[in-house]
């Protein structure tokens, strides 16, 4: 048998299972994103590549439901968006408050705390969500120059309330960052409404386009910010002074923009904004009360209160005595059914199951509650 | 009109030109690896994408030419893969010593700086290559815990010779970086046999799958460093202590993988082994001879002398008095074909021609040869 025979038997045709994605994310992409994204690259610099990226701009504008901020997409996974979005606005020693109800407020302490931040946490059990008053009291503890927020804490389902909160940040000299991986395009932003300054998000959650790029969006206010920096951003890939001269005017060469995956984006954009952002935030609001309501069927307990419950990503309590794995597995392997367990201080306690993007439809709930009655009952 | 209406009409069905990529990369991409990138996603921790992460490893392993390298795509673009090499081996203070001829010479001081090294540097002119005797007189002047050197400068088109380099800083106690960002799959990289300790590269080049990952390869010595750090690696995203936990037997979630792309890679890194890598580099090399052999016939002069010339990026200094940008656009416009202008230095002084993996055709060097000659003559 010669090399290239071996290669091809040893490493066969990709044949990915046709998954029903009822994760945390990657959820399932709509077939004219996968269309768009396997057309051939141009180049970067092509000026027709710079027509795809000034469109993308235009549209995540309109998804961020913003009117001047300046968004573009970060050339890494939604982790690489919260460490742009980090990275770029804290100097050494800066004091930075972070509310922490879950796993990613825990990721943004780590990550702050590796940019020189001074950081101060204030915290909520998991699951539940700050008032504006505890953010108050705080700040007024301790100033902080940036407050970082969770909007949709992936790893509990619980979805913040933000207006109040910009309120204080703002009337306390701070800038807000949110994190909007698993609410963009799922849930209202509303990023100039609220009055955010720096939302960083993920293409795999609420989006439906694949992993691969985190859409960041910021104030004119943020943009300020980032301009007047003393010390240079201590991160070249995420450095978002030289990458804004990219996807700005200058058009200057930074880092080679992932073409395909921008492909990608823009197609989902277009599906967003195609089905409005109003009918989209009602499909996943509607979806969810169905999964609710048949989850409540099967005694399985939801996490967090019916007020701040996430539409895009529900816990439940697994029931005691279960071998939550095993029936992970058995999702999996008989039904095609992804769902997840639990992070951190939920590992072995809840299943995260979210319904994101094309991930959220009607057949999908019915499959997996079908599936959970089989297996359970 | 409805808003959906408004939006299609707005923003058009994505068409982009079907280009005849001959720059610096992104390189055209085979069909085979278009359509396995466009297969439904599955979650990033699904045992079936685990194992194509396990394949991708041992394929990546084959490709860097190594029996024991620890292999993985980063999930960013080459220079992400730059910087995750540089990221995770300094600490603060640390002496590196960074071979300069070019424009990646430069970016590698940039990011090592970022990350507190003590930077110094050996310099040739861009388009000449080092000896190892200038790298030892550099070690001797001043010990270094890395000498960084650019395989294959992209800026010029020059190939590095490693193998006495490598000893040169293998007897210095020093590890070995290599930039293969423009040799991985083009030219042998001979990762073991030359001694290299970390090597990345990007998927966009030679390897020709669309840009949006960076293999990195690390030998046994210095996954050691690695382990032996005696601080938190000052990038969150790039940690390779925490991603390889994602690679590696734990399986512990770091960040959510580009999905598709590690699906494209797989494929170009099939194509590149089905075709074995010897046939591969002569293709480079065939393909590249009678490129040099065009040009010299157009009186095109060749910037980098045959001895070190690179088969997968060729510069060629502008004729006196052409409008080189202008050139460049009817190339582009009239024909679809990319070719590059210079990088700092060499900016409006060079064109930058690449033939790299699947642009690296006969039928692409007579396309491009006769575009020029009825542009030039």
């Amino acid at each position: 048998m010669d090399a290239s025979a071996t290669v091809t038997t040893r490493y066969t045709d990709l044949n990915p299972p046709p998954r029903i994605l009822l994760g945390p994310g990657p959820s399932m992409v709509h077939p004219r994103v996968l269309r768009a994204m396997a057309a051939p690259p141009i180049g970067h610099l092509d000026p027709q590549f710079i027509e795809i990226m000034n469109e993308i701009q235009a549209l995540l504008r309109m998804v961020f439901q913003s009117e001047e901020a300046l968004t573009i997409p970060v050339s890494g996974t939604g982790s690489a968006g919260m460490e742009a979005a980090l990275a770029n606005f804290i100097e050494e020693g800066d004091p930075v408050l972070i509310c922490v109800n879950g796993y990613f407020g825990e990721r943004l302490t780590d990550m702050a705390r590796r940019y020189g931040a001074d950081v101060s946490r204030v915290e909520v059990a998991w699951g539940e969500v700050f008032t504006a008053q505890q953010v108050e009291e705080a700040l007024q503890a301790r100033p902080a120059k940036i407050v970082a927020i969770v909007h949709a804490e992936t790893s509990t389902g619980a979805l913040q309330p933000l207006d109040e909160i910009a309120e204080v940040a703002h009337r306390h000299g701070a800038l807000l960052l949110v994190d909007a991986v698993t609410s963009l395009g799922g849930v209202p932003v509303r990023f100039d409404e609220v009055g955010i300054d720096i939302a960083y998000s993920g293409t795999q959650k609420c989006l439906s386009a694949p992993p691969g790029l985190a859409p960041i969006a910021l104030s004119p206010r943020a943009v300020e910010v980032l301009k007047s920096r003393k010390s240079t951003v201590k991160n070249w890939y995420l450095d978002l002074t030289m990458v804004f001269k990219y996807w700005g005017a200058e058009r200057t060469y930074h880092h080679t923009a992932p073409i395909n995956m921008n492909y990608a984006l823009r197609e989902a954009l277009r599906l967003v904004l195609e089905e409005g952002l109003e009918a989209r935030f009602e499909r996943h609001r509607r979806n969810a009360e169905m999964l609710w309501d048949g989850l409540a069927a099967l005694d399985l307990m939801p996490v967090v209160p019916l007020e701040h419950r996430l539409p895009s990503l529900t816990t439940v309590y697994i029931p005691e005595g279960l071998d939550e794995a095993a029936l992970r597995r058995r999702l999996l392997n008989e039904y095609n059914i992804e769902v997840a367990g639990g992070l951190g201080a939920f590992a072995g306690r809840v299943w995260r199951i979210g319904l994101m993007g094309y991930s959220s439809r009607p057949e999908n709930v019915v499959t997996l509650l079908g599936a959970l009655e089989r297996i359970l009952g």
